[in-house]
């Protein structure tokens, strides 16, 4: 997005999103089962934490790009945000600052936003804490921010290890945050609950004694790639 | 503080504080509020980090100057603490170690010390949260310390983004660490009260559906800057 | 562990195991304590850090060595585990994978071991969590693995600033991970149980008001190295 | 790229590539005024650098996805290689490994490919700087592989702050690495030409003296938001 | 610098300097020695480091504060440079962006301005090797920057781990950037010298062979220390 | 090494080291072929870098263990230190000083010593580089030290991932540190030597055009873990 003279600047109004039904059901499956479903891809990284303890969220990306601690263009997305959406703000360039706290919070409160997903910092982090809005950021910090530079709303966007099209669904927990493509959203579901289904079985084996080594048929292939069982180190 | 033959170590004793009822005012605000009221300054970055949730100070610094690994100084700190004070420990270098544990908490409790803020780490935090002191730390650490190079107490000091006079006042919470210069504490104490009042406003507007956008008088500003709303990406 | 043509990948069956009536008692001493008292120690490093708040453990180390982003090594040392064991995994090369997740945590509580210490990342920690099998690591991912590379389990490994050799005592809690030799075991407990016992003692004094500055000493020695105790910054 | 049963893997030989014309005149640019150029884009960001000093290069990304620590799919990649090529590698996550030599420098040299660009690690680097094959890496280490884990060759990868198709046009000098889209490779030469020559209108203005404070028209700029010229900081 | 609203920003023309004399001097001592005669003080931190080898110079500092990613400041400072000056920039909150290149180099060429020091990033590094203007940064990097918000020149700032008022001595060399207060300046010429000297006797000493081990009487302080000379570890 | 009053501190004389003929070869090796040569073992990790450019050495170990800013027991080294050998440094805690310079250097220079190899950082670069010292530090720093804390020397130290023990043998050059245990020297020279002759035969078939795709029989391999050959993404 240039022209001649620079990045070109835009408020996105009108994307496509997942059904809402769609995104309830994803967000009770959990980011690292999502992750593994759609073929071990999607993770945003380590580096992106949530602010609270066990809380399972899922919605439809409003992404915003942003100028390091400048928080204009997140005053811009909220007009764009509806109940299901998760705001994901990325930066220009890495920033530390608290680009985002109760007011914003607030705000969002009252259009169904389900939580913020930011690769700067936030903070009033106790507060957000109490209002029970779900927050993931790669920091917390106090930092100002100033309204001085133009950036995007509904743009795509990197954050972290992966791209984000506004309308994608993310998914996040304690583990942290997944982002599914819009496309994918129906076939991920599926996807996904297959491999619950799975794991449920597993669990069932595990935990009656059985050993992974057997169920993945693993003594054999670890065998044929060198390793060997002896009783000691000089066996 | 030099001498012709090395760098001078002193410990001292008399400083002036801010008074109690003022310390017990900031408190209450929050480090992002106060920061925001003196001008955007006094955060001393996002690396150091309470090892409790949900606890706000405020109080006198108390200022500790040590060589890494090493906390004898931090003793030498603790005759010179009284009630309301918060213990303020930085390095000369950087440094990893488990410098404070919950024997100088013991210690400092029984002065009416409010807490600590040190950019190395602490140890016995299981004990420390369970005794009630609060502690914002660079690292959480076993790593034990010796009592061999001399520093210095109640000298300016540097921590993280900030220099810390003796007697300057320390505001933490959730959201980090906040200092604010002890002939500013008053003028700071208004200035937050008066952000409060309008934050308080704002709430009330955000929750009620106004957007920052219009609050802000943004949409002119941004539109200014160069953005443009369109309906979709290629419009 | 090397023969002409590459690394030696092994299995070992049978290591020696400290007493389980000293990993209990050393489980309740604490990591700091355990660190002084067999010489300042042991401790792996401020990266590797707990999942969970307010747990305690002790048990004797099963190692593994793993290639990055592969844990198929981890479900062959499942097998090697028995009641009071910790898994400790260790990784070639840095590595921020998910490589553990409540599959193998319900596997491994079907043996009894008491928890986990990774140098890698880990998985499905809200499950973990409320499974209350505990868990220290250097990173929480997502990051899926695969079962393709081989490695060794109960060998010597590297973990942070640690050798650890099967059979170690790895003692675990809110402060870290320290490892104990398992010859040094019996020894460790002894000396953890005097310096408890001095600091039990030390606790009183302190929290009766007299100074470390006094206890330990430090007024002539901190003078001797040149510190000197002055009215004013200028005195 | 998955199926039901994991991520797919693929190795791609038909790629659609810019010019060498138009890749040679990018290679003279600097990457700091293509960037600029492209409206402030394309930066992988500061992690990646180059191991040789002095060297200009640009070329038709040839793209790699390998797991970390394995570096079979590189060998893979050498034979869609073709001159004028850059080899561009990506781990699926993170990796300080030392994933390439000078063996397959040797073997990247007789195809006539320029260059390496790397979210890992190198070694040989000694030999590479001796060879004149130039390397822009994420580290440098001895540390060794295996090629036991399937990957991808010439798909889409996230290559540090950037999305790389195959067939991108890949920029690097000492500033570091930028990357221009294959489609968007004519207008980029175009926009960094006319750049080029604004930009030695500027160093003449500037190096007979003139201020870009008048040249951008900053001072009533900064003046607008809020900037004062005073004599001393009290005045 | 604040008022009721916000920030203060200011250019503050009128700064007092060190003379060149003792600048050119402090240059060639080198910045080791620097530290250690001013009281092991002033040193920014190893984060700070040269683009460039073998180059050592001294100066009076013109400080910038500037936000993350926007240099129109830096253009405001130019304008304050003179003969024997060092540009000195620090950001309200950390950043990587490359705020300054060959044409900002060209014009403070022209005002005799000795060289550049920045806790962000630079770029056009092969050019400003060329130019032979000096640079220490804490990145390279392409990523360009605007020219939207307020700030200072001349204001106390922080860089790394020291305050810098305008006009204090800056040196700089391959070992990284100390300062050195402006009202210090002739003290630390006179401390360096002495310390040059000492240095040079203890070059010749153990050039020929004497130990620092008895030179600074450090066997019985060790031996006291509870040191051990043994012949074996086991002895 | 401990005793019943905290950990034990003791300086060895007596070390075994290897021939000076087998370190001497070595030193030609480099350190990428050493490491593979021995089963992928030694590297000490990315962290510690070189000071200068295109030097290979090797040599005995001569090991120092140190409180972090304090190199009083790097001078009780030096008397330690005979030619052939490199001064290995290792803190008890991580450490950034500048633990070294030209003095000391001269001082091993007398000795016949090969190099430095520091965990920590190191100052007078510049005068190290002329002097001809090479150097691999973690930091490069001006900070000053004391000489106020015991230490030991020629005991078993961590550096970065690997021991070591006195009298092993160090390879250093642009790609990092390797070390070999003494007792696996001559092996150690014996298998780089193959491996050499191996990596020579290789060099010839891959500057001749093959693939190694076909060398190391990638092809087959590759295709059974599942990666297909296609002629484009979607193919």
């Amino acid at each position: 997005m240039t022209n001649a003279h620079g990045p070109r600047h835009v408020v996105v109004r009108n994307i496509e999103r997942a059904p809402l039904t769609v995104l309830d059901q994803l967000a009770t499956v959990g980011t690292a089962t999502v992750h593994e479903a759609i073929g071990r891809r999607g993770y945003v990284g380590p580096h992106i934490t949530p602010i609270q303890q066990g809380t399972k969220i899922a919605g439809s990306a409003i992404t915003v790009l942003t100028h390091p601690g400048d928080n204009g263009m997140i005053h811009a997305a909220v007009e764009q945000c509806t109940a299901g959406d998760i705001l994901v703000v990325a930066s220009t360039a890495p920033s530390t600052h608290g680009m985002f706290g109760d007011l914003l919070a607030a705000s969002l409160m009252t259009r169904g936003v389900r939580g913020l997903v930011i690769d700067a910092g936030v903070r009033d982090t106790a507060d957000l804490r109490e209002m029970g809005f779900p927050v993931w950021s790669q920091h917390v910090s106090c930092q100002g921010t100033v309204k001085n530079t133009p950036g995007s709303v509904n743009v795509p966007i990197r954050l972290g290890e992966q791209m984000v099209d506004p309308g994608d669904v993310v998914c996040a927990d304690d583990d942290g945050v997944v982002v599914v493509a819009r496309r994918e959203a129906d076939w991920a579901l599926e996807e996904s609950n297959e491999r619950l289904a799975n794991e449920e079985q597993m669990r069932s084996r595990l935990g009656a004694g059985e050993l992974g080594l057997d169920i993945y048929g693993l003594r054999d292939k670890l065998a044929a790639l060198g390793v060997e069982w002896v009783d000691t180190l000089d066996g």
